[in-house]
Formats: structure tokens, C-alpha cells, sequence
């Protein structure tokens, strides 16, 4: 089958290989681990008995500084990664580790400047059909032959003077390669786009907000899954104020899932334009959003608001974990979503009905409560956002109580594993003009821990009941990724560098080790050659290391981030190094 | 003992103290681990029976991805060591590795462009009463507090905009700060300096041409040691044309050693201001020599000329090893030196005298022999170099069979233990104008390896009998330093990024791990809470990776060393990262 993987298909099969892949834990071939993005493994050599005499088994530069936000892929004995800007991507022959099989440098480009508002961060490549896909900061995307590095080709998603980026790593579905668009504080208006696997050419694009046309809704059909009905006409315009919906409706830059089954791709939308909601009346749709589609055509099968009327910066962005739930003693296909809201929701897959939301941190108040029926959150008004007052003591704060870091559902205990933060904020509105390229923010934060010197949580938790079975308080933000594994081990990193096995049944920690720098890379894992491996990339930045990654001091700078982590400094240095361990 | 460390002492006594404490192998305390520079620990609790049983213990990145040819101190519990540029200086306490005690970011210097011949490489910082004394490749020295990193003083050592850099780590000897200054390729006039170790303030200057008032000769009681008698006047202008020596008389940027005993510093000088010699007729003095000097006054005790009118860039800067030497039935108190130019030189070390030259290479051609009476090489008429010739397969290259990375003495084997290149080049001089702060080079060359896919070799060699007792054939130059234990394990890193133990008895590679990033830094040994741990700084670049650090891809770039290693980026990444390693 691994040989297979490199043979030419037809591109229609591309994602039934890769679903078959992913069933394979020998290797790891898509960025989630799967199209569920449960991020499991059914792998189970490293045990809670033995995951104390884990070692360094080898390590690699990649060569940049800033924040690692992806994972490597391994494909049969080859393993690929990209490291933060300068994007630089990796093909390493898991036999030969002291020799790299081939590196792609991406061409500098002079008229994109290497900003984004929350460091210059990637979130890894793909694979499919002998082919790496590959996102790249100035907004091209490139297929590379898995093989030999060649550009297969190039595709442009992205205007960096915009301050349009891709930082996020692509999904590849059939003969798509599916792809969102960051730049959420630059005033950039969403997209998902589909390219051709083949010759990299724009198939479809489904912009967040504007006409039904550009966001592929169709009003009858597109259920809007708050009311489980039809869409109706214009229901993204009808939610704002004249053309306003023109500077940024959700940006997409999470993690993608797919069912192959319902044939849907799931993702969520980001902030919608300017942080100040006084700026922007109504409930911004599709901002904030989980959207279905199908990966064929892009049309949106459904749409689940999750925050209306944002003032909060509470992106929803993170991954939808495909999962099986049963709720009230029914079974649905469902997904979880962790949102930087301070919710998790579970809402049935096929048609974006919600079937359970609970707050998986219980410092969460900005919204009271979410209704059963509508998936609306009650705002508690002392926290509702406006221009020119400071909102004080706002929990989560606007990195949420989740960012990007991906959690893992581990379908043994039916456990969600998830790297958390813990952390509050003040936060204070004002106008703002949009100039294209510029940031268009109009909020000051200040973000601070929600507990004495707790910032991040890493915890064990049912999305369905809303129980928190245990957690681990770490200093800062856990912005790495979570791994579980059949074992009962589950994997995660710190943002001060440690990178830890856990044991699943009481989160003991079963062993530490301190990497060259922060973590915000997500662990996978592979065999070769009969053992059991686990790799991360580490290399701090993101938001939550800002201040650390980009050289600002000031508080108020980083989005209100720099305050937060201002200690971070004394505890890990900028790196870039992937990290493989072995019994 | 450690205690008694920080304490605040008279200036006098800070070099019998840390003479002292460099006997206690559970520290470092010195960048060559004492002041004969033997890079040997009494440490054996890592065998030959256990080094298969080595792992990486913890690991920190530096935050800077050049050339990283320094290696960490270890006083007491703390540790110390600095990046290369932009010259991060770390202060860590082995008891709680995942904070940085302290983290000292030198002011960036907007007048002082981050260029140097040979990449922005560091090596190392040295410590004395309490103060950790670091030099900036702007040229800034300073004194840190060891305590708290805070800066007690700062002095100005070099002009960047003159080509003056500083790179190598000062030394202390009683109340001076010892250090030199790079810039050989920019018509930089050598000089090594003292600056008080209280106060910052210079003391003295000993410029490596010129007047004998300049370099601090005395006609009369500065011995000539290839001839063995008083240098007599002008003994260095006398040896130039006109004023040339004033572009480029030796700089002083290797490695310096102490004998407290004679109460003598030694250290090497570079070439001779261009690398063309037709510009620059005579010997060329006191370029390309071994300068002994009194640390108190810096009077020039004696000095050897290594390479007269040097004309591939045969730089003496290498380390001089003190050790007791043997040489036909007599004692001696002798220094070793494995010289660029590919010869070993054992000299008395109280005068000068030549006590035995050999090749420790097989391949040297430049020169047939060492004159043994007079330590004059007989150079090969068809390998001088002129202007416009290329002058074909010269051994060894410019680069040297060794450059700076420093070998160890056993003295248990009385062998020294050394990484060394084998390489060789065709080297073409030209005439070139001098420019203040330009490069000042005057030859293109071309370097290759000297047998195929062997550019390194790490070898024990018998410097008194030119005896190799073993060699390891590695593909690139052996760019780390060694380090000799007692218990008969040898440790290095290859320029690819491999950290391995070696079989002292027989070259029988141990163990190794694939670093990071190539190792160009230098191993050390230190205990702490009863185990002995190795610790490397990896971070490939310096001359040797010249064309990986700095992105130069033409073969005659990189002062020809860009084609020599063209592959490496095929192997290895940019990175610095401190690996520590433990059983």
C-alpha cells in the first residue's frame, strides 16, 4: 500500500487512499491524523508502564525561527514538514535520517511582506496522490512531487498586500485541495478555495459573508443550522451594516475535516472585520461560523453561527472533530468543536443541529449560557464589548479558551483531550479606518491568566456531558497539539518547551522532556522498522508567543498578547527543531 | 569552593582560582577546560563499557542560527554559554533547567553591519570572580555579573567599520581580560589587548606588526624562536615593504593559553594583510606566528614564525597546547600546535625552540619539510603562489588540515586527539586595493576534498613522533572540537550534525546522535547531582559552512569554500541549539 501511495491514480481515488491510509497508524498521512481529525493512533507500543525510558531518538533544525504550528506527515518510510516562515519544506528517508531526501525553499517574495497579525507561523502540508501540498505565508500554494521536491505547480490564494496570508495546512479531498486564507486583523473577507490536485487551478471559492452567489449558499437548500431551516436569501448581508460585510467576514485558517460518508468538509470562520462591534451592528454572518460543503462543488450544505455579533475576537476557526456520539441515548454523526468562545459544542455533522454545549472552562462569563434550541448564547451585557469602554474582566480573553491548538478525541474512553487556555481580559473598543494591508483591529486588550500564574489547562473532557475528568495547570497557554494513542497515552507540549507523555486514565504525567525551544507544534506518531515513534515540531511564536517571537515588549502590542506571556522569555528561546522520541 | 567562586576576591587571586577550580572536573570553568587548553576531563563515569547507553539528557535552543563555535561553562550549578550573532549570552542553574537564570541580548549596534570574513560565529564566553566575560562580534567586551547578568562594564575592543570584529572568547589571566580581534580578510592589523578585569579599562595593546614599541618587543630580550636569539630592532617592519604592514599583520582571533608557571600567554597570529603575496614581499613578520607574552605588561617573551610570506592564507591562530613533552630522552615544558598549514609543531615552551614538526596530514605538498633547526618550511616552488597563476592542488587548502576547532590532549596516551580537514584547493592571487571596512582578499580559490567524499578526519596523533595511531574518514571537515576523558572516551561532531563518542584506544565510534544542526562547537564534560553529562552547542556555519550560513551559492564565494561543502545543505540546517547529554 505504501508503494501505492506514490503510484499515479486516478485523482477521484486520491482520498479513498488516503482514507485507507489513515487507518494504517504505521503512518500518519494527513494533517489531523485523519479526516475526523481525532489526531488517535491506534498505535500502543509506548505504554503508561514504559513511557518513563522514552528518549531523544534523533532531532532536526528546520532551519527557522519562529512558531511551528504544524506536524510532520509520514508516508510509508518518508516523513515531510514545513517550518514557519520562511516556509522552508522537508522530505527526510526515515532510513537515512542523517541525509535529507529534499528541501524546497519557496522563491522570497519582494512584494510580500512576511507579516501576519499573530506571527508567521504554518500549520504543515499535505498529502495525496505522490503529491505535498503545501501552503506557503506570501499565499501561494504549491504541489511539490513527493518524490523529488519539483513544483508540480503553483497556485496564488493569497494577496499579501491585502494582508491576505496562508499560514494553515491544506486538505485534500478527491481531487481538491481545499484551502482557507488568514488576515482576519488586516480586514480580509474570507474564503475557502478548491484547487485542482492536477494542475492547481481554482475550481471554487466560497467566500465567508457577501451575496449567496459568492458564498455558494443557496437559500433553500443551506440549512442554517442555529434554526434548522433554509438559509433564506441574503442571509449573510441582511446581518450587516450597508457593505461592511466587504472587510472581513471570517477568515478561514483552522483545521479542515471531511466525511466521506455525508461528503462534507467542515471548517469554522473567523472574527468578523474590525474587533469594535459597534462598528459593525447585526450578527455578521457567516463570521464565526462552522460551515459543511461539499468538496466538489463548494456548496454549503450548512451553516452553524456560533458567536453573533462578535466583540470578543472569539474566532471560530478551530478544528470539528468527526466523532460518534450518543446523546439522550441516541446516535448521531456528530462533530465536537472546541471554540475559542469557552463552549464546546456537539452538533449533529449532517445537519449542524446542536446536540449539547457546555463550557469546558469554568472561568468562562461572558455568555451566560447557550440555548438548546438555537446554539445562541446568552451575553451576559456587563461583558457585551462597545466602542470607547474598557470591558473589564472578560473571560476566556480573545486567544479563547482554545486557539488553533487541535485537541484529540481518543474513541476509547470517549474522551476529548484538549490543550487549553486559561486566561481572561480587559477589553476596550474603538473606531477604526480600513486601509488595505494595514491592521484593522479597533480594540485595545489586555489579557492576563485566569488563575494565579495558570494560563493554560490540558484536560480530559466529555463533550457530550460537559464533565471534566481531570486537567493539568501549566504556566502558560497550552498552545501545542494533543495525540492520544491506544495505549492510553496521550502527548502534548508546553509553551516553555516541555514536551510530555500523559497517562489517559488520570493525567499523570509519565514523562518530561525539556526542547530546544516552546511548543507550539501538535505530536504525532509512526512506526519504522518496528518500533513506535513520536515527533513534534517545537519552535515557540503564534499568538501566544508574540511578544517572544516578533520582538515586542510593550503590552499593549501583539494584540494584547505581549502582557500575558511576558515571562515566557525566561524560560525558552526561539528555535525551530523537530523532536523525534523513542522507547 | 564553588561558593568561594562568586565571591568577590582580590583581582590577583582570580587566576589561581580558577587554575584551581579548572582541577575540579565537575566543572568547566574555562573555555579550553584549563588554561593549557587540554580539553581533557578527569570525569569517567561515561566509558567505553556505556557509552552505547548515552541519550540526550535536555536541550535548549539559543535563539540565533549561525555558527556556533563556542561551548558552555559550567561554575558550581550554572552554566553559561553564548550564541553567535546577535550574541545571546544564557546564565542557567542545572537545578532547574527549564527557567534561564538570566539572558543577556547585547545592544544591537546600528553602526556595525553583521559581517565577518568567515560568518558571525562566536566562541564562547570565559568566567572570573564572579563576572562572565563575553566579547560581541561589534567588538563590545563585556563584563556580566554572573550572578544576575547585569553589565559592571564595557569596553570597545574593535571598529566594525574598519573590518574589525570580535568573535573568539577573551581569556582571564590574574587582573586582565585577554582578547584579540578578527578581521583578517578586511586589512585588519592584529592586535591582542588586556583590559582590566575590574574596571574595563585597556591596559595594554600588543599589536602583531609594526614598530617594537607597537607590538611590545624588546630588541634585545624578545626571543626569535625559529633562530633563537633576540629579535633585535624592527624586527617585524624590517620584513615588509614600505608601509604594508599596516594592512593586515596577523589577527588574533584562535585560541589563547597560560602557563602560570612562566607566567607566559600564548597565541597565534593570521595572514598577512592580503592573501596575495606578490603585493607583499618579505616574511612578513609577525604574521602567521606563535606569540608568547607576559600577561601583566604584555611584553612579547618570544615568537615563531610558523608560515614566512604566507601565500594560502596558512592562518596560525590555532590553539597552543601546553603539555609535557619528551622529545629524544628529554623533558620539556612544551606546546603543541597543529597549524593550518598542516604541520604540527612541538616547541619549548619557555623559549620558542622547535622541538619536533611533522605532517598530520598525509596529503601537505606546499612545503617538503620543516627545517627542524630553524622551524622554516621548504616550500615547494611550484606551489608559491603569484599573482595571476592559479597555482593547482595545494594541500592543504586554506582552510588548513585544521583551522580553529580545537583538538584535546590525553595526557594518560600522551596523544592528541584532533579534528581535522583534508582538503585541498588551486588558489589564484591578484593585486587588490585597500578599502577601510571592504573585504581585502586578492585570490580566488577552489577548495576540494583530498581523497573522495573525505574532507575530515578525526585522527590521534603523536605530535612528538608525527605518528597517526587511527583516523575516522568523515564526508565533511571536522569542524567541532574534541574533548578527552579519562576514562578513554573521546567525544566530537561532524560538520553534518552527528555527536559522537569514540573509543580513545582505537577510533571505534561509541555512539552517536544526529544533532539539530552541524557541530561546530566544542564539547565539554561536567557533574552535577553525581552523573556526568557532555554538552555540545550545535549550530552549523563559520568558514567551513560559509555557504549554507550566509545563502552563497557560487563555488568561488565564501573565499572558495562554498563548493567544498555544496552538498551539506543536502545533510544538515541552520540552527543553535545546546544539547546536553547524559547516561
Amino acid at each position: 500500500m505504501v508503494a501505492g501511495l506514490f503510484a499515479s491514480v486516478s485523482v477521484a481515488q486520491a482520498n479513498e487512499q488516503l482514507e485507507k491510509a489513515s487507518e494504517d497508524s504505521n503512518q500518519w498521512v494527513l494533517p489531523g491524523g485523519n479526516y475526523s481529525v481525532t489526531r488517535f493512533s491506534k498505535l500502543d507500543q509506548i505504554k503508561p508502564q514504559n513511557a518513563k525510558d522514552l528518549h531523544v531518538a534523533w532531532t532536526m533544525s528546520t532551519g527557522a525561527l519562529r512558531g511551528h504550528e504544524g506536524q510532520p506527515l509520514v508516508i510509508g518510510k518518508m516523513m515531510y514538514f514545513e517550518s514557519a516562515y520562511p516556509n522552508y519544506i522537508y522530505a527526510i528517508d526515515l532510513d537515512n535520517i542523517g541525509h535529507i531526501a529534499w528541501k524546497f525553499a519557496p522563491p522570497k517574495n519582494p512584494n510580500a511582506p512576511p507579516v501576519a497579525c499573530c506571527d508567521v507561523v504554518n500549520r504543515g502540508v499535505s498529502y495525496a496522490d505522490g503529491k505535498i501540498l503545501a501552503s506557503i505565508l506570501d499565499g501561494h500554494i504549491y504541489a511539490l512531487d513527493a518524490r523529488t521536491g519539483r513544483v508540480l505547480w503553483t497556485a496564488n490564494n493569497a494577496d499579501p498586500l491585502k494582508g491576505q496570508t496562508v499560514t494553515t495546512a491544506p486538505l485534500v479531498v478527491k481531487n481538491k485541495v481545499i484551502i482557507g486564507v488568514s488576515g482576519g486583523e488586516f480586514g480580509v473577507l474570507g474564503y475557502l478555495s478548491a484547487f485542482d490536485l492536477d494542475t492547481g487551478k481554482l475550481v471554487w471559492r466560497a467566500y465567508s459573508a457577501g451575496s449567496d452567489e459568492s458564498m455558494l449558499f443557496n437559500p433553500e437548500k443551506t440549512i442554517n443550522g442555529n434554526l434548522q431551516k433554509p438559509v433564506g436569501k441574503n442571509s449573510s448581508v441582511r446581518t450587516w451594516h450597508g457593505d461592511e460585510w466587504k472587510l472581513g467576514g471570517g477568515t478561514t485558517w483552522g483545521w479542515y475535516s471531511y466525511d466521506p460518508k455525508l461528503d462534507l468538509v467542515y471548517y469554522g470562520t473567523g472574527n468578523p472585520g474590525s474587533w469594535n462591534p459597534t462598528q459593525r451592528p447585526g450578527d455578521n454572518l457567516w463570521s464565526m461560523s462552522i460551515i459543511a460543503r461539499n468538496p466538489d462543488t463548494g456548496a454549503a450544505a450548512w451553516a452553524f453561527q456560533l458567536t453573533p455579533h462578535d466583540g470578543w475576537d472569539y474566532d471560530g476557526v478551530n478544528e470539528n472533530v468527526l466523532f460518534d456520539a450518543t446523546v439522550n441515548g441516541t446516535a448521531y454523526p456528530a462533530l465536537a468543536h472546541f471554540d475559542r468562545n469557552g463552549y464546546s459544542y456537539v452538533l449533529d455533522r449532517s445537519n449542524g443541529k446542536l446536540l449539547a454545549a457546555h463550557k469546558y472552562d469554568p472561568t468562562v462569563n461572558w455568555a451566560k449560557s447557550i440555548d438548546p434550541a438555537t446554539g445562541r448564547p446568552e451575553v451576559d451585557p456587563a461583558k457585551m464589548t462597545k466602542a470607547g469602554v474598557n470591558v473589564k474582566h472578560i473571560c476566556p480573553a480573545a486567544e479563547g479558551d482554545k486557539d488553533e491548538q487541535p485537541s484529540s478525541y481518543d474513541p476509547m474512553t470517549h474522551l476529548f483531550y484538549i490543550p487549553t487556555n486559561h486566561i481572561c481580559m480587559d477589553y476596550q473598543a474603538f473606531d477604526v479606518k480600513y486601509k488595505a494591508g494595514f491592521p484593522f483591529v479597533g480594540a485595545i486588550l489586555n489579557m492576563y491568566a485566569a488563575s494565579p500564574n495558570v494560563r493554560g489547562r490540558f484536560i480530559a473532557f466529555d463533550a457530550v456531558t460537559g464533565e471534566t475528568k481531570w486537567a493539568i495547570n501549566d504556566m502558560f497557554q497550552d498552545w501545542s497539539g494533543a495525540l492520544t494513542t491506544a495505549s492510553g497515552v496521550a502527548f502534548y507540549g508546553t509553551l516553555d518547551g516541555w514536551f510530555r507523555a500523559v497517562d489517559l486514565s488520570n493525567g499523570k504525567i509519565l514523562y518530561q522532556f525539556h526542547c530546544p525551544s516552546g511548543i507550539i507544534g501538535n505530536p504525532m506518531t509512526f512506526m519504522h522498522d518496528g518500533k513506535q515513534y513520536v515527533a513534534v515540531l517545537t519552535g515557540v511564536g503564534g499568538w501566544a508567543a508574540i511578544g517572544l517571537a516578533a520582538g515586542l515588549t510593550k503590552p499593549s502590542e501583539g494584540l494584547g498578547a505581549v502582557g500575558l506571556t511576558a515571562t515566557l522569555g525566561e524560560y525558552t528561546s526561539l528555535g525551530g527543531t523537530l523532536m523525534v522520541f523513542g522507547l
